[in-house]
């Protein structure tokens, strides 16, 4: 904040509020805040009934806690943030000098085009800038403890994905095996607690493999289908994601030969993941190991992890693709997903891994390639 | 449209895309939307890899779903809303003339203020208006089919509640009790396959009874304590919500006279609900009849329900309160939650309904009062 001369950052993305506060419920669905002045402590502003419920979970004395009434909740006349902006004003925690420099969170989930108008009429005398992810970028080297807490998270991934992988079976319904990996990875382990994920079980299958991001029906898993299986496991909302794809019957060889030449092309992103490398090193190991199977992959091939919160897990920051020039660091985590949707099937299949400085320490233990039931 | 003037509408609340063209995927959190032109079919706009998921779940032709580049995903430079406004105007599909009115949902989660700016700088020539959320208010009224499905969703929320009522045990773990609400949740029934709820289950235990929207924890629960459980269920998105509390050991009296005062407001509130009465009307039915005790309720206690996706489930529309003055009609649906919020300790009960010609029908039947487990 100081090398960008800000006075106070307004801070929106429930993650970022988790990472400088402890403070985590599911209340994001109404306008909430911290507000970090350039110096001094930081406070939160919610809703009124939601600021009691963060004397629980957030690091902040009670006189740091500001809930707005009731009344403001789903109004076309007024909006929390005309309250928060001027309650932040009033108590001095934003600066009313017209050399006021505040950063906003432009592009987060749950940050709206209403809120942030009601923010710059409350601040006209202050210029507003974007913080471009500043806190998403200070989370991406994690501490040990985040560190211990995203093995505990990758353990669980463990655990969702071999029961996930177990429960594909012909005729039963797509709902029943997603409601063995949710009660999975509420579960956890015997000595670690699940936590919700930023994204439900996603299972395509059959046709719709082809394409990512489908949830589930009730219509039933058959023979001669492939299903992808997409889940995180969760602790303490660190997440480690994972996919796999699995067979009924005997897959078509464009099938295998996809999920093996993916398998190369994984080891060679995995190898290239170390210290000094940037994601373009590490896009193009990839990318260059598939080429020579005659295969190519638009999307990017993966995104920095920790803390998530819905609708994403990914941190919004690093990205593994051929535009991504920051240089990796011991510390940092990520999820390198190997979609190859094609028309009508596809294959997938992930990696949650953290960098230490002998490179990339998977999270989970899980056989990679194509997991084939005949 | 035609009221307003309006030459087009662009929505972005996954519940409005789903209400109109049936998409439906985990793909809301990169920018997306439905253009509506005042006259001709809508389109929608994706992420690439999703616009293809769009082919099975949208009620649209092939040459109506746009998929943008991925190389758009989380760039400080350009964003995904200057090229879907962009492609809009290229292909006639917003008017690029000077008296073009366009609507936009100003207040929708995942409309990020980064996204109204792209779309500000595409369209210059057009006036930007709110849509005051002009698609949710639509879907107010629900058709029959979708009664129907209210209903399936009802069934649901009976089973899970029943499920997590008998799970509250001393000594279990909370995380144990969600992994069993979240089985049943997909579970659904034999005939009906549960959908994901918009809300992950939310367990305020103990002292954290006292305030709403705190998740789970791995902490076991204990004698002497209350738990408040608030889930859903859902059928093909359509949510009936539900909260119950249950108290291990002998609750306190303060608890029990809470229960009690409360109990008598529902059926009294219930009684209100029906077509000629407003919001307004019920909370006050509500209000006057906890007040006899002494009590009294500063939130709303409640909101109209249908679709929902992550993070609410509620509608953003009609809200149980004093400054409510809609009135109610036959199809309209509402969550009456009665959450009272202690210092410390606390007392939930919900009731999901669907309002006919005869007044509220329930949508479940779960005994309504404070379970207590001695």
């Amino acid at each position: 904040m100081a090398e960008r001369s800000l006075s106070a950052l307004i801070v929106v993305d429930p993650a970022n509020l988790y990472y400088l506060t402890g403070y985590n419920a599911w209340s994001f669905y109404t306008p909430q805040c911290v507000i970090v002045p350039a110096d001094g402590p930081c406070h939160l502003f919610s809703r009124y009934m939601d600021a009691q419920g963060a004397q629980h979970t957030a690091y902040l004395p009670p006189e740091h806690i500001h809930g707005y009434p009731d009344y403001l909740v789903h109004r076309a006349d007024m909006h929390p943030f005309d309250w928060i902006a001027g309650t932040a004003l009033e108590i001095g925690l934003l600066p009313d000098t017209s050399d006021a420099h505040i950063a906003l969170e432009m592009d987060a989930h749950f940050f709206s085009p209403r809120g942030f108008l009601a923010i710059q009429g409350q601040l006209t005398h202050a210029s507003l800038v974007d913080s471009h992810e500043l806190v998403n970028w200070v989370r991406v080297i994690k501490s040990e403890r985040e560190q211990a807490k995203l093995r505990s998270a990758g353990q669980i991934a463990q655990r969702v994905m071999e029961i996930a992988i177990e429960q594909i079976i012909p005729g039963r319904r797509q709902c029943d095996v997603v409601a063995e990996i949710q009660h999975a990875q509420a579960l956890g382990s015997q000595y670690l607690g699940g936590d919700y994920p930023a994204i439900v079980p996603m299972l395509p299958t059959g046709i719709t493999s082809g394409t990512p991001h489908l949830t589930w029906s009730d219509l039933p898993l058959l023979t001669g289908e492939a299903t992808t299986i997409e889940i995180a496991g969760v602790h303490q909302r660190y997440h480690a994601p994972l996919a796999r794809t699995v067979a009924l019957g005997t897959p078509p060889n464009r099938l295998r030969t996809v999920a093996d030449a993916v398998s190369e092309g994984m080891a060679a992103a995995l190898e290239q993941m170390r210290p000094g490398s940037t994601g373009r090193d590490v896009h193009w190991a990839f990318a260059r190991t598939i080429g020579r199977y005659g295969l190519e992959k638009e999307s990017r091939i993966g995104y920095s992890i920790g803390i998530g919160y819905p609708p994403d897990w990914g941190e919004r920051t690093m990205s593994i693709r051929p535009e991504e020039e920051t240089v990796i660091e011991a510390g940092m985590a990520f999820h390198i997903i190997l979609g190859m949707w094609m028309d009508g099937w596809g294959y997938e299949t992930s990696e949650s891994l953290l960098v230490t400085s002998e490179g990339a320490e998977q999270l989970t233990n899980v056989p990679r390639g194509l997991t084939v039931k005949e």
